[in-house]
């Protein structure tokens, strides 16, 4: 019997190192993948349709939205993007687990639309580890920092909506924790209704 | 900052191997220890007071439920059993965690009184393998065994009121995934409220 696929999404402030967390989760396991989004920008000198992005017209990326075809979307420097339904759904009916990077509200959107995705938020050690991260990333200037220290300490306040928190003092750590949190979301039984079903039809 | 333990309730039909799979769980994770019940019935040669159970006079057992503190009861051949409340609290409290061998029944019961117990279901990989062991296993008639698969089926009915569903085809795997549902289990934010309130208020 073959389980769907878990929509997974990952949200946390910058600075606490979820892409590389993410990076190496898809490396590790080949069962997950990131979703393709779609985008209005123009395809960069080596992106691949459908693997980078899915490239769309504004005119095709205005339909996908009434049609209702996006999970999220959002506008970033007179570009759209959007998480396409189709793409995650395909993914998830063919047993593939996928990533979905995203903002609280996006979550949280999600999480309306597809009540048994799994949301998990990546936190810093501490506020004082955050701080540091960030400064030593930091090409800019104080302004920026303190601005994305602001927008963490907001971001945290969501963190008791999700389902799990996980706390990325080690990368190989936190990418464990992810696996097994894939792992054991498969033993819900809301997860395995076929099979109980099949249980209980055998056992009358 | 310490952890609570978990209140574990694992329950599964007679013939699922449960109690094999509690055992090596215990064997292997020191954290992790059974519930001492209190007992009307006289010490066997070898039972220590405290550890196989807390042995107890009827007047002293029934002013315990009259006191509700017992978390769930049961009566069985002229004696009475139950679990202790103070006993759980105390190891839960020390971050160890319990873990119960109970009937569907008892385990609902104990999901009202500790929202935050984990519900374990241990199910055999079908009904045919479950025959299968409890007719090997079995110096009893057809009636019995025949009265064995019926309790099973109407148990199983129980399952999706449980938070995880463990299916018993290796012991080793079943002990591997519990140990996971533990691990993941303490990723839960309500499980975190101190470390998320101390990220919180440094982040002010």
């Amino acid at each position: 019997m073959q389980q769907r696929g878990l929509l997974v999404v990952i949200s946390g402030p910058s600075g606490t190192g979820k892409g590389t967390v993410c990076k190496q989760l898809l490396a590790k396991r080949d069962s997950v993948r990131y979703s393709v989004s779609a985008t209005t920008r123009k395809p960069r000198e080596g992106e691949v349709e459908g693997q980078n992005y899915f490239f769309v017209t504004e005119s095709q990326f205005l339909e996908m939205l009434e049609k209702d075809e996006l999970i999220e979307w959002d506008k970033y420097c007179d570009n759209y993007y959007g998480t396409p339904k189709a793409f995650v759904d395909k993914c998830v009916e063919s047993g593939t687990d996928v990533i979905l990077e995203i903002t609280v509200e996006g979550a949280l959107e999600i999480k309306q639309k597809y009540p048994d995705c799994v949301l998990i938020f990546i936190v810093p050690p501490s506020m004082e580890e955050l701080r540091r991260r960030i400064e030593c990333r930091a090409t800019e200037c104080c302004d920026v920092i303190e601005k994305r220290l602001e927008q963490a300490s907001y971001e945290l306040k969501y963190v008791s909506k999700y389902d799990y928190l996980i706390m990325n003092d080690s990368v190989e750590d936190a990418v464990l924790k992810i696996e097994k949190v894939l792992d054991v979301e498969r033993l819900k039984p809301s997860r395995n209704t076929e099979f109980i079903s099949s249980l209980l039809s055998n056992g009358r």
